[in-house]
């Protein structure tokens, strides 16, 4: 439990990012250049000016399908005194043929009365040069095609073959290596042991760097030994122009990342004020940068998009920071230390003509939650935060067009909304559905702060029995809000399969040995075992495991059927997709809240008319554990 | 000359566009799909919605370096009344590890007194599940991680990789097959011979195809015959998802592409109502879209972006029209036909704070002009076009913000602009530099106009032999410009290599047999060419071509170096470009006029930099026929 490299700095990121440009540039590094053929040079930059290497045409030619002839044979045309040219005195000629010898102008076919014999009669006469393309009329030998640094487009590459330019130098594309270590990780598989850690930063790197015009390269994964990291990172850093060291770099056991850099190269800093991300290295061997990246896939992608990403836009000489920035409504506070910078990921959308902000989970080992986002909220260092309501600005992950057409549905999770994301997306490509987790009452209060189109609760009103209504009236005592129905789901205990603790009961669940997992706080099926509880006489301190929550039903099916666990309330449709037992306990109503300001919104009519779709209904059935009564249709709560 | 098919429409775009689609959809054109692996997945669309087939984590593992155990061995303790756990109570546990069995608490190494025995003791309680990352905490197996028809982002490639997920579906990039034809073309070589078109068509189609994720494949050039024509259709028909047949699409001599198309398959239209283009041909066989595009690139790029791109936006199913659009002002008028909508070509600054369009040279032949266009004025079909000063919708082939970065140069030209243009790109990025030969008199009327941030001029007073001054006066009676010296130039007669016709004066190029070539009307060349004239008592009428007009010092070079002309007015730089004998007649001054608006942006601040920098000393005396006498500096006009 020794720290192998015990020095750890806190230098404020815009500070260490700018001294390692300036130690790098210091160092030479700069960009290669290479030779390419024009055909394949689309999108590159020009390393310096290019120049045409023959005339555009490279003889004259005809501009129009006709005849070509001396001008002054025809001088003296007119509708009247008609001139006929003999058959020695003109050639005819298609569009880009060449002019012949002796001739100096065109006519067009339209004007040409060809007669019998041979010859040709013209009403009007030719001027010199008329329809000709004279040598270089598009581009001349010699002239500048391109100035150096430039994009090469598709017309350039026709301007450039056309100059006789086959081949060209344009900016190398940095060759980015990235070394994943560590004893526990391993190749991506479909059967990973336990303790095994896929290995997926390295395709996430990659695909970051390909669109910033880099050309990633992955090495084997390395053990945490320190000879064979030290031997690896030598070999990356003489075959690439710059070098990610992934994981290994936090103060754990097994951190040699440090140590091995210091002695290939030279480390500037380890150890950066932003979280996540602060145990990165700043280091180089030569000109090419060595920078070690934390392992949690989160960190390891803040560190790559502020510390190595400008290292590629010097390397191509382009402006450090293009990433689209707007302003947006917080809808909770973000609480953030003072000692580093925070990056907050943020799930955005229009409800209304808002473009509203809710800070996302901050573990930086999940990866799906960074697929979630669609903006990064930066809380300078030194800063505490920022208060629920208060205009924030926001580094755009998505396309603002597309934040636009995307419908929020923050509340109880139902994985059935993900399949009516899929369907309202696939019927109007436009349109897009986000939801978020967050259990019933956390969707009340969603729409209540104007952060959701819709929000999916099942709230059991414990003395009627009855489903939502009171709560609707209760947190929107004005109205402005519309249910809507949605389904009936089957709830009750989910159990190991073939219920080996033979559980017959819900009072079983406190029963010697039953280890249960719950449902956070504030969601439905939360309630709903709690109202259980009460009405079975199960005292939930007896109930081993009451106080561990999971955030979904899959979650809590997860937790059974990898045998964590052996009963929690759930639907149906969960303990089927794991293959579980399920012992039904009741049916609730899971309806949609829809705020009445976006009800005619284009989304919102999708949604409703997607509810009511033939398909919605075969996917839902399929499912298993569900019942639908008129899905889409308004509930009288008023 | 008679036409192989005479039948030609000319239906408007949007209804033969919307036909097309429609009945490519009544054939069955769609998307294909294919397997790919996921790490290769970046950009692409999936095909249908991606499931989890495992749970990340996949197992219980540790969320921080430290201890595993049970809870409740840790019950109890406080600081005063710590609790010592044996060796056989708990594992050593680093980030990620698994919790080994009969653990359910992690407790982090900073919180752990190690003891010589190898005992622990803590001084506080875990809570049960505490830094435990559980099993599917990021995804869960069976759940979905993308919806169907989603562009696959990096993070998204983290998420199915942890999710156990290698491979997806994803729509296939359209293969779209371009076929040149043409007994005139050739493949693009450096030296091509009299008569030989190169083949630079598909190399543009290519890389307009590529921008909009398809993947162009090139056939061999085929020559103007009949069967063959039919037969390589035939074959990319079956290989491809869409084919381009290019050239042979219009009403002339040698075309039989619109009959090759109708045997192998359908033609819907031969003939479209736009400007250029017409020629078009909407083909197709089965399922697979043939379409006719004309020869001439410019005609061909305007063609396939607006034919052949919504096929591809079909196809992914993303919106047809995406190409930003902006309002500017024309600088002159745009006459149109009422029978086509006609695309003009635009030069885009902004001089001042207004976007200004100037429309460029129509010529659909000419590639060179494409790749200089910033903007697409489209005049639709009934129109007869804009006038000056009307404020016009642009469809933007550059960015905007390169457009407000981008100097305008307008007026006279001279190579040294092209080479100015490369430094201020090279020394700053951001800035641009655009030039367009006008002449003189015509960059005095664009700076007039408000078109133009610099115009190149040398105008010689006739009567004090003194240059530009009188102009600017003439023209700028209020002042508001500044005038600022930048070379002097030597001027005179180009000749042909070894001068054969012996001419040693001006005035020989009255002499029999002295092919003259001329510079346009109002540029500082013709004025010095006509003063000559006068001056020497030259008739202009009698010098045989003394009204061919070129609109370049280096396209008078090029026909006297390509025997095309004998002798021309041009500058020394010119000559010694494409080996020339030069015969010297005086030294004029080539000055830059900027108007007072823009003197004081970035763009002007750093051109007049330039003037006055080393580099552009030495690149302009490596030209040849040059003097320097403190350029950069203003000269006193008024």
């Amino acid at each position: 439990m020794e720290m192998a490299f015990t020095y750890l700095t806190n230098i404020p990121l815009d500070q260490a990012r700018k001294e390692y440009l300036a130690v790098l540039a210091e160092q030479g590094f700069a960009a290669r250049t290479e030779r390419i053929a024009v055909r394949d040079s689309f999108g590159r930059l020009t390393a310096r000016a290019v120049y045409a290497h023959i005339n555009a045409p490279h003889y004259a030619c005809s501009a129009m399908d006709g005849i070509a002839l001396m001008a002054k044979d025809s001088f003296g045309a007119t509708e009247t005194t008609p001139v006929t040219l003999l058959e020695n005195q003109f050639t005819v000629v298609d569009t880009g043929d060449p002019i012949p010898e002796n001739c100096d102008a065109v006519i067009m076919v339209e004007e040409l009365v060809k007669n019998e014999d041979g010859t040709i009669t013209i009403h009007a006469p030719a001027a010199p040069w008329q329809h000709i393309r004279q040598i270089g009329e598009d581009i001349c030998a010699g002239e500048m095609i391109l100035p150096g640094f430039m994009e090469v487009t598709p017309s350039a590459i026709g301007a450039m073959i056309a100059g006789g330019v086959m081949e060209l130098e344009v900016l190398a594309k940095p060759v980015v290596g990235i070394i994943p270590t560590g004893d526990e990780i391993v190749p991506p598989c479909e059967n990973p042991k336990p303790g095994d850690i896929l290995e997926f930063n390295s395709s996430i790197f990659s695909a970051m760097l390909s669109s910033w015009d880099a050309e990633p390269r992955t090495y084997p994964i390395v053990p945490d030994r320190y000879d064979e990291i030290r031997g690896m990172l030598q070999k990356a850093a003489c075959e690439c122009d710059m070098v990610i060291l992934n994981a290994g770099s936090s103060a754990g056991r097994d951190d040699y990342s440090a140590r091995a850099v210091e002695e290939v190269g030279q480390v500037l800093y380890h150890g950066i004020a932003i979280k996540p991300g602060k145990p990165a290295i700043l280091g180089y061997k030569d000109t090419v940068p060595i920078l070690g990246v934390p392992g949690y896939p989160v960190s390891g992608i803040i560190v790559i998009e502020e510390l190595l990403r400008p290292l590629i836009d010097c390397w191509y000489g382009r402006e450090n920071d293009r990433a689209s920035r707007t302003s947006a409504r917080l809808t909770r506070q973000i609480v953030s230390g003072l000692k580093y910078q925070e990056y907050v990921r943020v799930r955005m959308g229009y409800v209304g003509s808002d473009l509203m902000a809710s800070p996302l989970p901050r573990g930086s080992g999940v990866v799906s939650s960074f697929m979630k986002a669609d903006g990064l909220v930066v809380v300078p260092q030194g800063t505490e935060g920022y208060t629920a309501g208060e205009s924030v600005r926001v580094r755009l992950l998505t396309e603002k067009q597309r934040l636009k057409n995307t419908l929020v549905v923050i509340g109880s999770h139902d994985p059935l909304l993900d399949e009516v994301a899929d369907m309202i997306h696939r019927n109007d490509r436009r349109l897009y559905l986000s939801s978020a987790h967050v259990g019933s009452m956390g969707g009340i209060m969603a729409v209540r702060r104007g952060e959701a189109h819709a929000a999916g609760i099942h709230l059991l009103d414990t003395e009627t029995g009855e489903y939502n209504r009171k709560y609707i009236k209760k947190y929107f005592p004005h109205g402005e809000v519309y249910l809507v129905r949605c389904v009936g789901r089957q709830q009750g205990l989910m159990l190991q399969s073939g219920n080996p603790l033979g559980i017959q009961s819900f009072s079983d669940i406190t029963r010697n040995g039953v280890r249960y997992v719950n449902r956070q706080k504030g969601s439905g099926t939360r309630i709903l075992a709690d109202y259980l509880c009460e009405k079975n006489g199960v005292d939930p301190a007896q109930v081993y495991g009451y106080d561990r929550e999971e955030m979904t039903h899959n979650a809590v099916a997860v937790q059974i059927a990898e045998n964590s666990a052996d009963a929690g309330m759930g639907i149906f449709s969960a303990a089927k997709l794991y293959g579980l037992d399920f012992l039904p306990i009741c049916v609730e109503e899971y309806d949609l809240l829809i705020p009445g300001k976006v009800w005619h919104t284009t989304m919102v009519r999708q949604l409703i008319a997607t509810l009511k779709s033939t398909e919605f209904r075969e996917r839902i059935e399929a499912m298993g554990g569900y019942t639908l009564d008129r899905p889409g249709e308004i509930i009288d709560v008023f």
